[in-house]
């Protein structure tokens, strides 16, 4: 279903030949109105990528007729002939639809420091544009695959509208080709102000929660296309518990999906005196090189779960820590706890809990581990 | 050398049966004077482990009699009996020196969680102190190691007094057991105070910009006495500038040594606004898994540099940074530089510069790379 389920929206998927092998490599989604209200979210990275650029300046006149993305080159680190290529690519869509530029944003994932092949994407382009449909939801999420090795898509039916969502790497994830890139499209009739307000408060508890690896790219974007075509104004409570459940959804297959990862972790704190507070004791031990070794080697190794937690300056007494994995107390009172040898992390699933004694609030963060497969796939990317 | 290379000072390292297989395990330094000035530098984490919390008492104090030292367990995360069993540790080094436990500190190093063998503890506390001798540095060097393949020591000799050291691991290295210690030792005549800050002044630029794979462990102690034995009193530039030659001399030992690397890498970072800056931004690229991966895979992949200088706060603007990999300088404002295959990776020792165009500061973080070897040896460790 993806994001052609909203009524409204058409995309394609074609062979550009930016990819090695002829894979499909440049999607667009188009939004047929009646609105084009628009909203997107961005790297916190200070270094962005020429799309990332453009786009930003595109968001903020609140409108998107269509969106334009490309594997096999992440168009950052190029420079002004780099953004110059980003321009020409959004004004080669927007004269296939006899649109502007100014409405049209684009994505790119792929090498850092490498221009694009433009003739091939504009002919790409010219082509996905053609080609567009109702039908090309699936064809689109493939296209944006990098190492990716299923598309992602996800999609949730609300009261008289639909939300559909394709998604591609993770933010954080590795390699750097490994960038999100995530277009979720609704019918829904909104304002550019509540798709930006929505689409902040999903990204938050969803996509900015997976961290595989603490790398932001150059590139991530996740936008939101709001094609009204369905005619209802959402109940925007309900509307916003489904957006979250889309990008929950995407989120978690990402991580599902993650490069060389051979556990898929939850990270929950609770007990924390904060939300604040418990995202970043979460995000320390998901960062935590020791420990993502460990869980790879289906160690229950508590005591780096401990020492990560006291980089942080979250509120805590380290007496007063406990831990659980998969749901065994392995640590009370920050010692010694039950007995590890009760711990089974044979599932590809795990769960670490760490309560902080601290307070009512609390926040999962989700990675992997750090595998053998991680290294060699990263150790020889561009090479 | 090592620790007795300066008069006033005896050592030993004795075999206790803490680690498995009967190398040696417990290590004594015992300051016989006439000075006892003494001061000390403890890891960051706020999760310490007990003989951190006893010797942040007695450094409190200014003197040190005697260092006793453990491999074979870290005495971390084990409560209040965990803090006994160093209390009585340390009892019983004072009741063999017929002195005051208030001056005597305690290291330890091995797994996190678990209880020490306090008799085998206890009896090779004894054997230690009734063996140290003058000649007993290398053997109480050799004592501290866990995954140390070789035992590290250094000294300088300065205008009429020595300094010299030992160190194990590497603060924040891998894994848990590799909690960086280090015992520096000089017969030169100085204050307590003195030697607070001129060690706080010497770490500063040594061990504390070591950083191999970002984790921060719960035992970091590195310990300066001085037992004024050779009645000189130094001037203190000489003797600070010796000092952090020492320190710098066993800190690469240690990034030499780290466990599973197969490149020792300065990340050298210039044209800051501020020497902070500067080390943020190496300390940034540093721990970027990404980064080190493909340094292991020789692979000049200077977007991933890139990629971590964005996620600093540091001062720069994106499009007037400069890289250069051992020498060849592959960005350049920001974009492509030189050619990438102009770069030599084969070699163990590895710079990477970073320009930041921002100022005139510089500073240098050393690390090494992420390896399939790393991730071998920290997913098997307490299992």
């Amino acid at each position: 279903m993806s994001v052609t389920a909203p009524r409204g929206f058409r995309a394609a998927g074609v062979a550009a030949g930016l990819k090695p092998g002829g894979a499909r490599d440049v999607a667009v989604v188009i939004n047929d109105g009646p609105s084009r209200a628009a909203a997107a979210v961005f790297t916190s990275n200070r270094v962005k990528a020429a799309p990332v650029l453009w786009s930003q300046q595109v968001l903020a006149g609140g409108r998107v007729r269509a969106v334009i993305l490309n594997a096999g080159g992440a168009n950052a680190c190029t420079g002004a002939p780099g953004f110059q290529d980003t321009h020409t690519t959004a004004e080669r869509v927007a004269a296939a639809l006899e649109d502007s530029a100014a409405e049209i944003a684009v994505c790119s994932t792929g090498l850092i420091g490498e221009r694009l092949d433009m003739p091939k994407l504009l002919a790409g382009a010219d082509e996905a544009v053609a080609t567009a449909a109702r039908d090309g939801g699936l064809a689109a999420a493939d296209a944006i695959r990098t190492t990716d090795t299923v598309a992602k898509i996800a999609f949730r039916r609300g009261a008289g509208y639909t939300i559909g969502g394709m998604a591609k790497g993770a933010g954080m994830l590795a390699p750097s080709l490994a960038t999100m890139l995530s277009v979720v499209t609704t019918d829904a009739d909104l304002t550019a102000e509540q798709c930006d307000r929505l689409l902040r408060a999903a990204t938050r508890v969803t996509f900015d929660r997976v961290d595989a690896d603490g790398c932001v790219s150059t590139n991530d974007t996740v936008l939101l296309l709001a094609s009204g075509a369905s005619g209802t104004v959402p109940d925007e409570d309900e509307f916003g518990a489904l957006l979250t459940e889309v990008c929950h959804d995407l989120a978690r297959q990402l991580i599902a999906d993650a490069e060389g990862a051979s556990k898929s972790i939850a990270i929950e704190v609770v007990g924390a005196a904060s939300e604040d507070d418990a995202v970043t004791v979460a995000r320390s031990i998901a960062r935590n090189a020791l420990f993502k070794c460990a869980i790879y080697g289906e160690d229950p190794n508590w005591g780096r779960v401990l020492a990560a937690v006291g980089t942080t300056d979250a509120a805590f007494d380290p007496d007063h820590l406990n831990v659980a994995i998969n749901g065994v107390w392995v640590c009370r009172g920050g010692a010694v706890g039950d007995d590890r040898d009760k711990v089974d992390l044979k599932p590809r699933e795990v769960t670490v809990t760490v309560d902080l004694s601290a307070g009512s609030h609390a926040a999962t963060v989700w990675t992997t581990d750090l595998t053998v497969e991680y290294v060699h796939e990263n150790s020889a990317y561009s090479t």
